[in-house]
């Protein structure tokens, strides 16, 4: 998929072509999704960019994006299993709009900023909130990036096709309650801001997966604080983008 | 790189061979030479893990290994440009022992950590301290990955022609004065404890880069502190591993 993304337009172009032929299709029930990009060479993250996540633990609304990250090694399928660490008691849900960088860049303009944006798809970011929070130092990383920490899909979602991606209703259940329910207008940072932002440290590549946060609703800041424990199913949904669901093992 | 590290010990081998034949050879002069290894999955890496870099900033010895990590991005060759970002008046060295993985492995036991490890290269964890440690919610990675923040080389030497990893001066010198000089048998935690450790959360895969820590004599402990400017010539060198020089620009 990285190599067919840095093909750039005219990639998208044949896709197109093969799609339009009607061939090559094979029927949903004989195939299972993978991550619809599985080596990128990124995976960027931001922190605190919803209003009501912020809120939900009492701290201020960032002046500026917080970036951390994931090895690329925790993305997992969007039907596939999230391993729970045996290491942690504290495993957690994250719903987030994540934008695939389809064109390469740096120092990029935020007005120029979304024609490096090939596409939407929905992500977990599975959190460890112990490692996350009160482990290794308060560097965020371990508690983001074990194995499977970072579920990805269905598909991506090409960014004409989606009318406004700053209006898209975003959720997340578990055994089928409601937990997160929110809306991608309440982002404190939008994708251009964000991905000018990003390409002000570092060059963007096809490929690269940008997690943009979560709305209120983790399992952490409820009272009592909520955990997943094996057996637990997440079902992640953005509209217009589809439903992702992984079972806890 | 990455893909004749996943052949495995038969590529050393037939690497060996070639090596041995006396032919393929060019004259390093004619050469310019690259990052070792480009495109890793992962770049590693591991904060005060030397006694004396935690004494002279007046921190406890950590009980764990501290993690954070650099993107892939950020890997320059051993003799190319660090380029100053706009962005930042605070930049700073840190040479580093960098292990190679060239076995895949998860939940590795430190008895059998070495045999993950293919071989060592110098490293330059080049580090806007600005960034790491006022901005972006402190969590580190920004000020750690800008562009060219990541000087590696000048090759991989093989495990097995490094007599004692945890016996190795290690020293970075600033425009030819010695600013760090140590040895690598004050590392807090070696080698085989850090991808045991790192192994506990993900995947380690052939090409992974793990920078073990700088010593003493970074420029942010300076009294008063000291930062790069351009036109400065930055030189790391381990013993048995070489040397690795590169300039500000």
């Amino acid at each position: 998929m990285r190599e067919f993304l840095e093909i750039g337009p005219r990639g998208l172009e044949l896709a197109q072509r093969a799609l339009e032929s009607g061939q090559h299709r094979v029927p949903r029930a004989t195939v299972q999704l993978l991550a619809p990009i599985a080596d990128p060479e990124k995976v960027i993250c931001v922190g605190l960019n919803y209003h009501d996540h912020c809120q939900e633990q009492g701290v201020k609304v960032p002046k500026e994006p917080l970036i951390f990250s994931k090895f690329p090694s925790a993305i997992t399928g969007p039907f596939d299993d999230i391993v729970h660490p045996q290491d942690t008691s504290e495993l957690d849900w994250e719903v987030e709009l994540a934008a695939v960088i389809g064109k390469r860049g740096r120092h990029i303009e935020e007005a120029a900023a979304l024609e490096h944006v090939l596409g939407f798809t929905v992500a977990n970011d599975v959190s460890a909130r112990d490692w996350q929070m009160r482990r290794n130092g308060r560097q965020w990383l371990l508690g983001k990036t074990f194995d499977t920490f970072c579920p990805l899909g269905p598909a991506i979602v090409t960014r004409e096709a989606v009318p406004d991606v700053h209006n898209l209703s975003i959720r997340c259940s578990v055994n089928g309650q409601r937990m997160q329910d929110s809306n991608t207008r309440h982002l404190i940072f939008g994708v251009p801001t964000l991905v000018a932002w990003v390409s002000r440290f570092v060059t963007l590549v096809p490929g690269d997966i940008l997690l943009t946060g979560t709305p209120a609703g983790v399992g952490v800041f409820q009272k009592p604080p909520v955990f997943l424990k094996r057996g637990d199913e997440v079902q992640c949904e953005i509209e217009e983008l589809g439903t992702i669901c992984n079972r806890v093992v």
